[in-house]
Formats: structure tokens, sequence, C-alpha cells
């Protein structure tokens, strides 16, 4: 029995636009060649800042494209922060954060985030005893692992706690386009546009083999990222940013959005339909309105461990929870629907249902 | 009047071959789309790591390609090194190694190298004396910025000290495939394989935007680095890397390095001609075989403080050669030739031989 992957959250393969970035890549080699192929300054591709900050009613000076959002983040670690300073983050929170920041011997203070919300009175708590917070990362559109929505009132609060007691926060927001239902909140940059980082990148919109992820920053903080990057990889692949921009310019972004959230809709659909009718009053779960996850809590008793140890005879293949943790994380499943066709997403979950009813 | 640029050792435009790379970037990703175009392991494209393997007789699993060599070199510095290590570097070096060295805190001992050569006795000597060198950074072939070549006793001598004191040899060889006369001598890497760390990219050779370069590795460095770029970066572009080796799978490889050679060791030998007409008996300088740099130290009691000064208003810009030196460097000037002209070498020459007589 061939295991079903409720592994990587990664986009499909057919979300991938191959001609289309075949012949932008073709154009703005021949267009712009020298541009594009010769050493650059750091901050990234022009064109493309700009683009990206006229969305935001913002000068290019605040934008910072990288290679991956990752990196930036890794780069931003090591021009902030020091080794044990206090860091927060969502729990469960992007397993690849977890590793930065325990890399650079960071403080984690993990904040639980349960299906009904972030305990943002833990942080409040934290804060008023002392705590020496110095960042906070956070992911409030359609969070990985979990799915989770932060409410308004959240993103305000958890706003108004960072200028009190002087946090700077990371908003990360790969997610945040890929709204399936509902209406967008205003991001937690666009309540505070002066302070908060954002973070995000094409890798979920266009191509993740591109590589073309971004920060906005603010001013401050953008000659200094800027010259990190400068020692670190003089500068990122204007190619790929070109080719992204392109896309855009060709007017193939929106539609091509369009065709991605009508492929990633409907798999969510049928992965909460299927959560219904196989894991109702067994688990409790996340019903997202965007992005590539649903969170799982197991309930009636189960862990991880358990079920880890039996899912690959049982035809399926999970990512351990855990890893998404800092503390914890034995009842906790991320189901990534994107990559899944409506067949296995019904037969997956049968099969984790046959396994925790076992 | 325009000053003639003596400045970053860049590529000259003419020398990227953009038509043939938009061919290559069109098939790459029309063919192999998804491979290209997906999240991917992190040492980078198998094929090119296959093909650079092959050529050094070697398995794939010691080559790992990444967003230019600088990164490589900095991703080694945090899997191998703590703050306060000694590094060893050739003085004069490469001024981003310097920057990446003093950023993670290490401590670095330069050996003085001069138009006669490294003074490894000064190296040794202080081994002998007790110093515990961890690693060393070395340019050997075409030296950046002094375009000097290292003698075989001298790679010899390395190679010998680094195994009787076990300190970790790093080998960046990024103008090696440049030599416009006499005979490759074996590189250091190829004196010991098994130890050395060998660093080169195709910035110089084919595009320095597409940020393609790579390490070759002991194995048990491989997998180390591998996680580490991984948590940094998730993956190198591969669309990049896939791009340089349909170049070289055209055929079209061998035919650009010829072009190349030809191109620069043209500017090499009017740049020589132009320094011995005119700064004779006031200068020393190298007499490279190949690279992008002619390394020159003024003589007269001449000081770089006092041409700088000067340079502008004599119609020459010049990179202030202290970046080059851990300590010292008032006497010491990088002439990039590869990306001026004929008249320009001339010119340029002329008015800083003028700047020097007045």
């Amino acid at each position: 029995m061939n295991p079903i992957l409720f592994t990587r959250g990664v986009p499909p393969q057919e979300s991938i636009p191959i001609e289309k970035l075949s012949i932008c890549a073709r154009e703005v080699i021949s267009e712009h060649g020298v541009d594009v192929l010769q050493y650059a300054p750091s901050p990234g591709y022009l064109p493309l800042r700009e683009y990206l900050s006229e969305r935001k009613e913002l000068t290019a000076e605040r934008v910072l494209l990288g290679q991956g959002s990752l990196q930036i983040l890794d780069m931003l670690i090591h021009c902030l922060l020091q080794p044990g300073d206090v860091v927060a983050v969502e729990q469960p929170t992007y397993d690849r954060v977890l590793t930065l920041m325990r890399r650079a011997d960071l403080c984690i203070f993990p904040i639980d985030l349960r299906p009904d919300g972030l305990d943002l009175d833990q942080l409040e708590t934290a804060l008023v005893g002392g705590l020496k917070l110095r960042l906070m990362y956070v992911i409030a559109d359609f969070q990985n692992p979990s799915g989770a929505l932060m409410p308004l009132n959240q993103r305000q609060r958890l706003v108004s706690l960072s200028q009190q007691y002087r946090f700077q926060i990371v908003e990360d927001a790969p997610y945040r386009t890929l709204r399936y239902n509902g209406e967008d909140l205003p991001s937690i940059f666009d309540l505070s546009p002066a302070t908060v980082i954002q973070l995000s990148s094409f890798s979920k919109l266009i191509s993740p083999g591109l590589r073309v992820g971004y920060a906005v920053l603010p001013e401050n903080l953008h000659s200094i990222l800027s010259k990190y990057a400068e020692d670190t990889y003089i500068n990122p692949s204007y190619l790929n940013q070109a080719i992204v921009l392109r896309f855009i310019q060709k007017g193939w972004f929106e539609g091509h959005i369009t065709f991605l959230k009508d492929l990633y809709s409907h798999r969510l659909q049928m992965m909460l339909n299927a959560l219904q009718s196989h894991l109702d009053r067994i688990c409790t779960w996340t019903k997202p309105e965007g992005g590539f996850f649903v969170g799982l809590w197991l309930g009636n008793g189960h862990t991880l461990a358990e079920v880890w140890e039996r899912s690959e005879a049982a035809g399926i293949r999970l990512t351990d929870g855990r890893g998404f943790f800092e503390r914890g994380g034995e009842s906790f499943i991320r189901l990534p629907f994107c990559a899944l066709d409506e067949q296995d997403i019904h037969q997956g979950i049968q099969r984790l249902a046959a396994l925790l009813d076992s």
C-alpha cells in the first residue's frame, strides 16, 4: 500500500506555471541581459522592489529581496539578536524557524496556539512579570502548521504589546494571498507599518524553486540588513527576481492566483469534509479560510508517538508534529492539503481514522 | 575628465554570453520544469554536481553547490569555527573574506604575500611557537588582489604543514581556469583531495549574476554543510545551476573560455606593457599568468593615502588597498584589467604615473 503523504507543505507540481516561466526567463535575459547577469546591489532587483513597495505605498528603500524569506530571517537574527536573547513564537510554529532560533542560541518563549486561538494572556503575563522579549515571530494568516487565522483584536493587542514592551514583531505572510473565503483582515504590518517587519515570498504563489522571498523593513534596518546580505552573498540572483516581475507584468499573476485558489479551496473543502465525516468527536481541528494546512489535535488520549509508529503500516505518512513545538506537541498533526487530490485526501483521512479507532 | 576605474574586479559586460544563456534558461525550464522550479535537496542540482565531481574523479557526494562561493565560506565558518578561533590568510587577500572572518569574531593571522611570494616561514615559525591555527584561506592561482601564483613547492609545504599541525585548508580557485600562459600547477586540492576544501564558482567563467558557486568537501563535512544550508535557505536556485550545466552540455563552455582568455590575456599584456613603460623603477608589481588582477606595490616612499587623495583629480579611481590587509597595506594597489579596454589601461597607468611623479 503506497502511503498517502501528509508530510511537506509544498505546492503541487501542477501548480507551477512552467511554460509561462520559460517565456519570462528567455525574455528577461534577452532584454535585460547584463542587468540580471552581472554583480548588482545586495537589496535585489530594483523594479521588483518598486512593484512591491508601490502596492504598500512605501518607498523601495524599505524592501529587501533575498533567496527565500527563511534566509532573510536568519540574517535578521544575526543583525538584531545575541545568543541568549528571548524570542517569542506561536506554538506550534514553522519548524524551520525554531531550528534557526535554536542554532542562534536564542531563548524561545512559546505561546500556546490552540484551535480557539493564540493565548496572548500568557505573553502579557510574562511581559508584566519582567520577560525581556526582543522579538516575536508570528504567522497571522493561515499559519504554518495550524492553518489558524489571528483575529483582528489579537493583531491589535500584539502591536500594542510590542510598543509598550518594545519588542520587534516579525510577521511572516507567505500564505496571506491564498484566502479561499471570507474577507482579508489587516495584516499586523498594516497596523504598524513603521515598526513591524513583514516577510513574504513567491514560493507559494509562483514557484518555490525560484527562491524569491522578501522583507519589508523599517528604514533603519534596511541598510543594516543590506550590508549584512552583501557581506554574506554579494547579491541574490536578479534573474529569478526579474522572472517573477515579468510574470506579473505580463498580467499572468492575477489569473494564476485565481487558478491556485480554485484548486486549493476545493482541496481544503474535501479535507474539512473528510475530517467531519471520519474524525468528528475524536479530534479537534482548525477550519482555515486559506493557506496550505489544517491543524489537527488528537483527542481521546491518543498521542502522536502511538499514531506515528503505526502510520506507515496504516498507509499514511505524517510529519512529526513535535518539530513545530518548543515543548510538547504530542497530540498535534499538520495536515497539508494543497498537494493531494480529492481521492488521496478522502482515503488518507479514512486511514487516519481507522488507525485512531483500532 | 571621466575617471578610469581601477576598482571592482568584475567581468566586463561584453564577456557575458547573454543570448546563449537566454536559450539555456528557456530550455531547462521547458524540459526540466518541475525539477528546477520546486523545492529540492540543499546540496544543489545533482546533474551539475555530477559533472563537477566526475572531472575531479570524485563522487557527487563531495560537491555542494551554493549561491556563490562566498556564502559557502560563511557557512563553513559557522560550521567549523568558534569566535576567537585563529584563521590564517595571505596578506593581502580577498577583502570580502576578511569581512566575513571579522564578522565571525575570528582571530586573523596574516601571512605576508609580496611580489616575490608568500612568506611561509612566518607561518611555520608561529606554528612551531604554538599558534593554534584552525583554518587557512588561500587563493593559490592568480590571487585576488595580487595576481600571484603560488609555486608548487609552497603548495606542497602548505599541505604538509596542515597535516602536521592539523589545520583545515580552504583553497578558493575562481580564477584557476583563466590561465593565459604557462602550464597549470596542481591545485592545493589536487595535492590532498581528501582533506583540502576547494571553493570555486562560475561567476568569472560564465556570469556573476547567476550566483552559482560550489565547494568540494571532505565527506564528513558535506553532510554537515548540507544540513546547515538547508536550515539557512532550504535549497539554492536549481534554475541557475541547470542553466550553467546546459551551457556546458551544449558545448559552449570551452569556446567561451577560449574567448575569455583571448580577451583578458591581451588586456593583461597591455597592463604589463603600460606598467613597464610608465612605472619601472618607481613601483614593483606581479607578472600574473592569469586571472583578473595585477598587484602593485608603491615605491619611492609613496603611500596609498597620498595617492588616493589625489586619484580622482588625476582621473583614476582606485580601490582602497587597505581593505585587502588585516594590518597595513599602505603601499598596495590592486589593478584589475579584465573590464578595461586597451586605451583605458594605457591612459589609466599613464595617469597613475603622472600622479606619482608630481
